[in-house]
């Protein structure tokens, strides 16, 4: 179990997360999970990055032995959208940094080549290569989050296009008239599916009138409710709640439809905390692609829930250091 | 000049065309086109088929010299939904053939090995063989005619997906409650942009009370009302025809402003008939991409008419069996 091991950095809008991944895979060692406060500013964020990912080599060197020369590099995932080629957050809404060489800080922090890919593609690569999706030739990750975004593994590899921005699926419209996006745009899936967009449905709902066990759980102050209250209160059994996931899984299916007549997956993954809905999410979701696809394609693809909920980022991010970032 | 050849076979929903094609490329020799008449049956099309490759190969070897033994075989394109590799038309609305086995019987037809793909693949294999596409290394076709179709070129080959439908363009859904489509679902970006829903969007304005010349165009007759009438009032200078390309553009804009989102292609090449109207066509739907689409992804993608209008689709099943026969 000694070594050589590559360092997965995981950088969330939430938390940043790390971990030591051996090359062969296997669970991540020696996690480290902070809160990642991005207004303290990009600076701070790899500062606390190469502390805990310090942190983590010295605990996964005591336990297993070796010592920090067996650590072979670093993979980080980070919200775009990414320069990939150079290496550069570009502009990150969910962080609020922007043109920042955030691979070459790391790497320089840490003393260690680093690759950077964006969180979707780290997600889905994660749950390819141990999760959810293993061994598929074409498989789609959907990440569902503060915004919605997606990965494309095309025979094998990951596909990340002309410019590096394949799979921005939050981004397909599924009603060309419909919600305003935080992109600009009307319609995207993301209006309607992420987490805050979820929550901004279900108060519009109770503004409009409806009733809901939700008004109680956030004691009136609407303002407060978010995705997990609205789970939450599906919990509890609340119609309204039911209601507001029902609407959610037939939008996401709407997208996933699209996904699936357009690439014809063997397998769609979807991650992110909307998935703990269960089969009150995927079971009207895919009912919503079999009554929108076609059908040889739905019968070609299974849809599922990530099997890696916390760590499909930090170690598709070690995974992808691994298949791209040796060979330089 | 003289062989080795390959036969490509088109076969459309109004014509069938054959021609031969040097296995190095170039212009297809010998054309042939006839109408389809599928109501005759799948027999009969295969029996014109063959009788028209029959002519072709005369014709080419007569000029070129070489014989019948320079022909390696047969690649076929044909609207879907096929079984590929079966080598069989599963069911193609347009046609009103089902589960005919095309392949293996052109290919007995001929005495030549066959492979089958779908039209729009083939169309698009054509563009990027020889036409509006070269060299892309990610590029999709979207194929407008009685149908949308469209093609995946990934990596330098045509992406099939899981079950051989990848490339089902026409019936991702842009609008979720919008216009019934003809696949059974609401919203699909060919149930306002195909050819016939272009004329029946046209044909709704006018019995609305929108004026135009495209009542006289037809003798006040709308139900003869198609896509070449409102492009030939579009030439008049009818401002309703104008109005009704405007919004085919930005919803063809919508579409592939989807697919640019989420494979981030070097190019798109749009083909058929309605690519005519130019400008009046390209120019909203560009915008629309622009406006609705990533930036870095819009900068990376080419979105262009076809070059080889006549003959994409014959170039592009011959060049598939090239690729992908000549192995077997």
């Amino acid at each position: 179990m000694s070594g050589p091991w590559v360092v997965g950095v995981d950088i969330g809008g939430t938390n940043l997360v790390v971990g030591l991944l051996p090359l062969e895979g296997g669970a991540p060692l020696g996690l480290r999970s902070r809160a990642t406060v991005p207004e303290r500013g990009a600076d701070a964020a790899v500062a606390d990055i190469a502390r805990m990912v310090g942190d983590s080599i010295n605990e996964v060197v005591g336990l297993h032995g070796g010592s920090r020369e067996d650590v072979l590099g670093v993979g980080i995932g980070c919200p775009g959208p990414l320069d990939l080629e150079g290496g550069i957050v570009i502009a990150t809404p969910n962080l609020g940094w922007t043109d920042y060489p955030i691979r070459d800080r790391i790497s320089k922090a840490l003393g260690l080549p680093a690759t950077l890919d964006n969180d979707a593609n780290c997600a889905t690569y994660g749950e390819w290569w141990q999760g959810a999706g293993q061994g598929a030739e074409t498989l789609v990750g959907v990440t569902l989050g503060t915004g919605i975004g997606g990965g494309l593994i095309l025979d094998g590899r990951i596909a990340r296009g002309a410019s590096g921005s394949a799979g921005e699926i939050g981004h397909t419209t599924i009603d060309l008239n419909g919600r305003r996006c935080a992109c600009g745009n009307y319609g995207c899936l993301e209006a309607y599916a992420s987490g805050p967009n979820i929550a901004a449905r279900a108060r519009e709902g109770i503004e409009a009138g409806y009733e809901s066990v939700l008004s109680e759980l956030v004691e009136n102050n609407l303002e407060s409710i978010t995705a997990a209250t609205v789970y939450e209160a599906l919990v509890l059994g609340d119609e309204y709640a039911h209601e507001v996931m029902l609407e959610t899984a037939k939008i996401l299916g709407v997208g996933i439809a699209n996904i699936v007549n357009t690439l014809n997956p063997e397998v769609v993954v979807v991650v992110g905390g909307v998935t703990r809905a269960g089969d009150h999410l995927f079971g009207p979701l895919r009912a919503e692609v079999r009554r929108r696809a076609f059908r040889s394609a739905v019968e070609a693809c299974e849809i599922v829930p990530g099997d890696l909920p916390e760590t499909a980022g930090v170690i598709g991010a070690a995974g992808i250091f691994i298949a791209e970032g040796l060979e330089g």
